[in-house]
């Protein structure tokens, strides 16, 4: 047995040698392997492992980030890992930031400027390497005084217009191309719910929400956009009960998130009111319970391993050209389809 | 202004006094402001914020862990943050680990034995002050070589033997709890979905299917245990269709996971066999999703909260006694309820 600490019980360090020594194999067959190389002899890679695993040898990451003068980690900054469409995302920017070797720590801002200010605020090179940041109550001038001295990514809508590399999808079209596919089936009373005060993406929603009403030559009804201030399946469902209680309810809801829609599904049912049937329900983000809802939910599906390949991408150019600090802003659109389903066929 | 870089365009570092100076106040004062003191005049706060705002200050974080002789950071190594159950835990883990300032790293593993293996070696002191670990598929001797100089703990099913701490509830109890009252219900063919060849929550909410049976008196049928490489939705699917296909089909089903509780709803509709009352089903989880399926979902609901604050509080506890080397491992129990919903009603 290979002895793992010393006499004093401390740890002992095992190099590449120790591992390759045990495996019996050579020092390059070991790197290969620890490197994830394919093609190593499936014997010698058995061999590899059990003597990584005896050896209990570690790569210096640390050693080897050093030499790259980098930290390796990054930051994301998102509301709420609970909410799926985050929790999504997150999932595919660890893995296409792992793909290049880097951890990533995660900021949760529960979407409140405050505490997405404090955290912009407190982004810096001592830890990270870079920043992913996926706002929502931002305001431009918070990011006037941002100067992290790192690379920033903004993700979701671009909805402050400030010199920061972005991914995301046409927000306003997308919008346009989920209302007027209610227009297509026929429905002429057409609400919204999702408005907010201040949310980029709301704003931009309802953008496109109207530019399809208007291009279908139906009236804007002031009474059929309703307000959420948070965008969670409680505020779809509160919506959705707001707009059967009207004297003329809609015939077709477009509800600014998933989280809203699978609410307003709820509410319909609650409310003896058949969807599609009586009421036609677009959602938005494609989150994965939403093709097993009841019925099951037409959303505009963003692709959201694009978003996250390409926000590692903006990274990696900015950090590879000689800190990037004299490229252009990039802007960067990801695509989107509409998944249609049960609740509007 | 204060000037934010120097002539070269470097930026300069503000110390507290510049703050203070341009705010007007005591050192004190901005150190309170920075530290989150609740007990500052609105006024002072105000022109403390605006001052930091302005010359871009920030804590140094790295030599304030450096004094302490920590790295701030944790690593949470989970199996997908696309799972709402972990989407939901992660949350909580960052909430709690962030009221004592630790930045926590994820990690996916994908559930499988390899990388959690893998995840686990790289584990050590040079990144990280402790991990917190939910594995699905290690053994135990995976962990008899894991030798990380730093804490761990794991959360979960207590599924291996091994010395290690751990937070989780009590599996067995639960999955009989959920079991009972399909019995209670006045049930007699209850099926199980969610049998696995390895995982340890599977086995142990097997044993507490199997054990509700028996004590109820009712015979244990091998057709009625469905297997489930993976907890998703499209697994629970599946299983419920085989079920339903059964000459004699089950009348109540127990789910190891919400998410294949949603499946199964899914496959029940599509079927046209109607839930509760043809076949009633109880998940495990508890996610935000189940109180708004339809039928909303009866679950097992452990209290996630109290799960994320007692791993943190293990690895404080831990850390703060010279290395934590000599306590003997801990095991927590936290509570866990029965959320009686419309799926059982």
């Amino acid at each position: 047995m290979f002895p793992t600490t010393d006499a004093d019980g401390r740890p002992l360090l095992a190099t590449l040698k120790d591992v390759a020594r045990l495996a019996g194999v050579s020092v390059k067959t070991v790197s290969n392997v620890v490197n994830g190389y394919e093609f190593v002899k499936p014997d010698n890679r058995r061999r590899v492992e059990e003597a990584l695993a005896t050896t209990g040898y570690r790569p210096n990451i640390g050693a080897r980030n050093l030499r790259r003068g980098r930290t390796g980690s990054l930051a994301l900054v998102l509301p709420e890992l609970s909410i799926p469409y985050f929790g999504e995302m997150a999932g595919l920017v660890l893995e296409a930031a792992g793909e290049h070797e880097w951890n990533v720590l995660i900021e949760q801002t529960l979407g409140t400027r405050d505490r997405e200010r404090s955290t912009l605020a407190a982004l810096g090179p001592h830890m990270i390497d870079a920043a992913i940041v996926s706002p929502e109550a931002l305001h431009a001038r918070d990011f006037d005084q941002l100067d992290p001295g790192i690379p920033v990514v903004m993700l979701g809508e671009h909805s402050v217009d400030v010199p920061i590399d972005h991914v995301g999808i046409d927000n306003v079209l997308a919008a346009t191309v989920a209302t007027s596919h209610l227009v297509e089936l026929g429905r002429r009373r057409i609400a919204a719910i999702g408005a907010h005060p201040y949310r980029g993406t709301a704003t931009q929603r309802l953008d496109g929400y109207r530019a399809a009403l208007t291009a279908a030559g139906l009236p804007l009804r002031h009474e059929y956009i309703v307000q959420a201030l948070n965008y969670h399946r409680r505020d779809g469902a509160d919506a959705m009960a707001h707009l059967l209680s009207l004297p003329e309810p809609p015939d077709a809801v477009f509800c600014f998130n998933d989280l809203l829609a699978i609410g307003a599904l709820r509410a319909a049912a609650e409310h003896g009111v058949s969807v599609p049937r009586d009421v036609a329900v677009v959602g938005f983000d494609n989150n994965e319970e939403s093709a097993y809802s009841m019925p099951s939910l037409t959303t505009i599906a963003p692709d959201k391993a694009a978003i996250a390949h390409s926000a590692v991408d903006l990274i990696r150019r900015r950090i590879n050209i000689n800190g990037g600090q004299n490229l252009a802003p990039e802007d960067v659109q990801t695509p989107f389809s509409l998944e249609i389903r049960e609740s509007t066929r």
